[in-house]
């Protein structure tokens, strides 16, 4: 994973042949348009890969995460590395298919809200002067459709963050030096970047850690500027419990690891930032439990539901169908998403929806009427 | 389950056969001598059910448990019922055959441990008097070989708390009223009574919950005074913090709803004595993660493993060699027990043995490696 290709495109497109002949490939629809996407992995085709007829869109490659700062660098990096802010968000490619613009999420699913809101998060003209560059980005803030949290510095509505280039029909990304020069040329809304370090940086490296987890902030990616492009994530300690406190209500409907991992990853960041945990850390830890569920006990006691709304605003109402549609199609295998509103306001239709914690919302209808379990 | 049982010998042994025939049997082995044991419930035959040739040993039932304790005593019970203390120990069967004293656990396991014990714990002349009881109630303390934790009133070694009798073939307990009798004059360490409530008491009870919640108690087991003997148990939310301090360390080895459920009771727990979470509370729990896990990864720092050391007295050498051997042959499949120590020490043959958390310890070698994880 990582690895940076030489980028024939008849690498892509012979894997991507493979792929087919292996039965890897889903149909997908993208408007009235079918394509199809890679729901998997398969060889150094990431989950996500969509292929539009000849033109192919790699899957955005899974980053791994280090736990443990110095030790991670020192494993995995040889050579200098870009240092760039790991935003919270929702991962995006876009492109200009058939002269339309095009957003599809990680998974290569389209994505109508994102896709409608294309114009209002970058400068399109872009794509008439690069009509083959896919720019992969993170999708952030209250407003977007697909996560319970967003960054404290996006105060309403949405905001993309770019962090890579690609191009059609190649497998991985544009060089930094080049990415970076067209995020300038263009104004193009991107993570911030620390520039190149080593790991006998690491010190300053943690200096810039403290500052974001002090700023509520959720982390760096580092992005190794060789051929073999190796990468890394690690988080706040603070971003996890931000995590915690959104997401406490769902305490029975996401995967329980989900809690114990923030937690390992929490005293992880303490240990090696050389801190003991303090009273007040602690009492945030234990608030954002206890806040969470208490808010979703009082939701379920006034709705006899717990749910996450959604506020989205969309420019163009065919689009807020198409992702009503959207949730029901794809959202509905594993949460259940349901439409609450659609109405327009200040320029824009905004859309109302609600993912349901069903598991909790079972859970406290059953406990509350005195139901018993067996553990 | 819970439903008292007329108590017909003939009854239990066709569920036996039928059970047998079934495969639902397992050999296990007693010293020299071999028995069968269900290893899952069998219809009215709980877990653990033990036959020893023509006597069986009915299998302790699983209790129920309400998270809401109002409701929940509003939807199981319609007579009165008993209350008593939940101790947080683990379940034994202890009764005489062949001339012998035996111990099981609740899996239907014979516990060299217990089995060594058994004169400390209690007035055996009990068996003299009574061959036929099997006397049912926790092993709780700091000196047991099985859990992490231990109630703060055992101060060191091990105590008995008799909280049911049954009879050789067969099923349901002995009436409270005659149970009570024999605690009484055999003065057998028993579990705190608070007497016969209805569900009209409600009020009381949170009052006893409180008293226990401020002394660090586990909680409380209700028992209808009735035919079906319905049964129900609620605990304390500082049982809740007490079980995540000193589990977090197995973070990773103990399924994550371990925790989560546990968070969760301690919520409701809130909830219905109408409190809101302290700030106090909040960092309490935030420190049983914390500290917890600051103690695992200082104790691999200095070991290069995360392990609970356990201490538990022997009146006989042999019995702790069987308890080696019994950890040897039950412990490895979920968890690795490893001998440390065995020395004869104030009377005693002590035995030192470590439960070795292989997750945690794997994952810190891993991270602090600077491994990566893909979540």
């Amino acid at each position: 994973m990582g690895h940076r290709d030489q980028g024939h495109a008849q690498r892509i497109t012979e894997l991507v042949d493979a792929a087919r002949r292996q039965h890897k490939t889903t149909p997908a629809h993208w408007g009235q348009n079918e394509y199809l996407r890679l729901s998997d992995g398969y060889r150094r085709l990431a989950r996500g890969t969509a292929v539009f007829g000849s033109s192919i869109v790699a899957g955005y490659p899974g980053i791994g995460r280090i736990l443990a700062l110095r030790q991670g660098l020192q494993e995995h990096f040889r050579e200098r590395f870009w240092v760039e802010e790991k935003v919270n968000g929702y991962n995006v490619r876009i492109f200009r298919l058939q002269q339309q613009l095009v957003a599809l999420t990680r998974g290569g699913f389209y994505c109508p809200f994102t896709t409608d809101r294309i114009p209002d998060l970058l400068d399109v003209s872009l794509f008439e002067r690069h009509p083959d560059l896919i720019v992969c980005a993170e999708v952030a803030g209250p407003g977007q459709p697909y996560l319970e949290s967003a960054p404290s510095f996006v105060a309403e509505d949405v905001q993309l963050f770019v962090f890579d280039l690609m191009r059609f029909n190649r497998l991985g990304f544009l060089p930094q030096g080049e990415c970076y020069d067209i995020v300038e040329r263009f104004a193009l809304s991107a993570v911030r970047r620390y520039g190149a370090f080593t790991t006998d940086d690491s010190q300053q490296i943690q200096q810039i850690l403290l500052q974001l987890n002090d700023e509520q902030r959720e982390g760096l990616v580092f992005k190794e500027d060789s051929e073999r492009n190796r990468r890394a994530k690690y988080v706040t300690s603070n971003s996890s419990i931000a995590d915690i406190r959104v997401t406490a209500a769902g305490i029975v409907d996401l995967p329980p690891e989900f809690f114990t991992n923030r937690i390992l990853r929490l005293v992880l960041f303490l240990q090696e930032q050389g801190l003991r945990h303090s009273a007040e850390l602690s009492q945030r830890l234990g608030d954002a439990f206890l806040d969470g569920l208490a808010e979703a006990i009082e939701q379920y006691s006034e709705q006899k539901k717990v749910a996450h709304r959604y506020h989205c605003r969309f420019r163009e109402q065919h689009n807020a169908l198409a992702m009503i549609q959207h949730m029901d199609s794809v959202g509905s295998r594993q949460v259940q998403l349901t439409w609450q509103d659609l109405r327009f306001e200040d320029g824009y239709w905004v859309l109302e929806f609600d993912k349901l914690y069903s598991g909790m919302t079972g859970l406290l209808a059953n406990l509350l009427s005195g139901g018993m379990v067996y553990d």
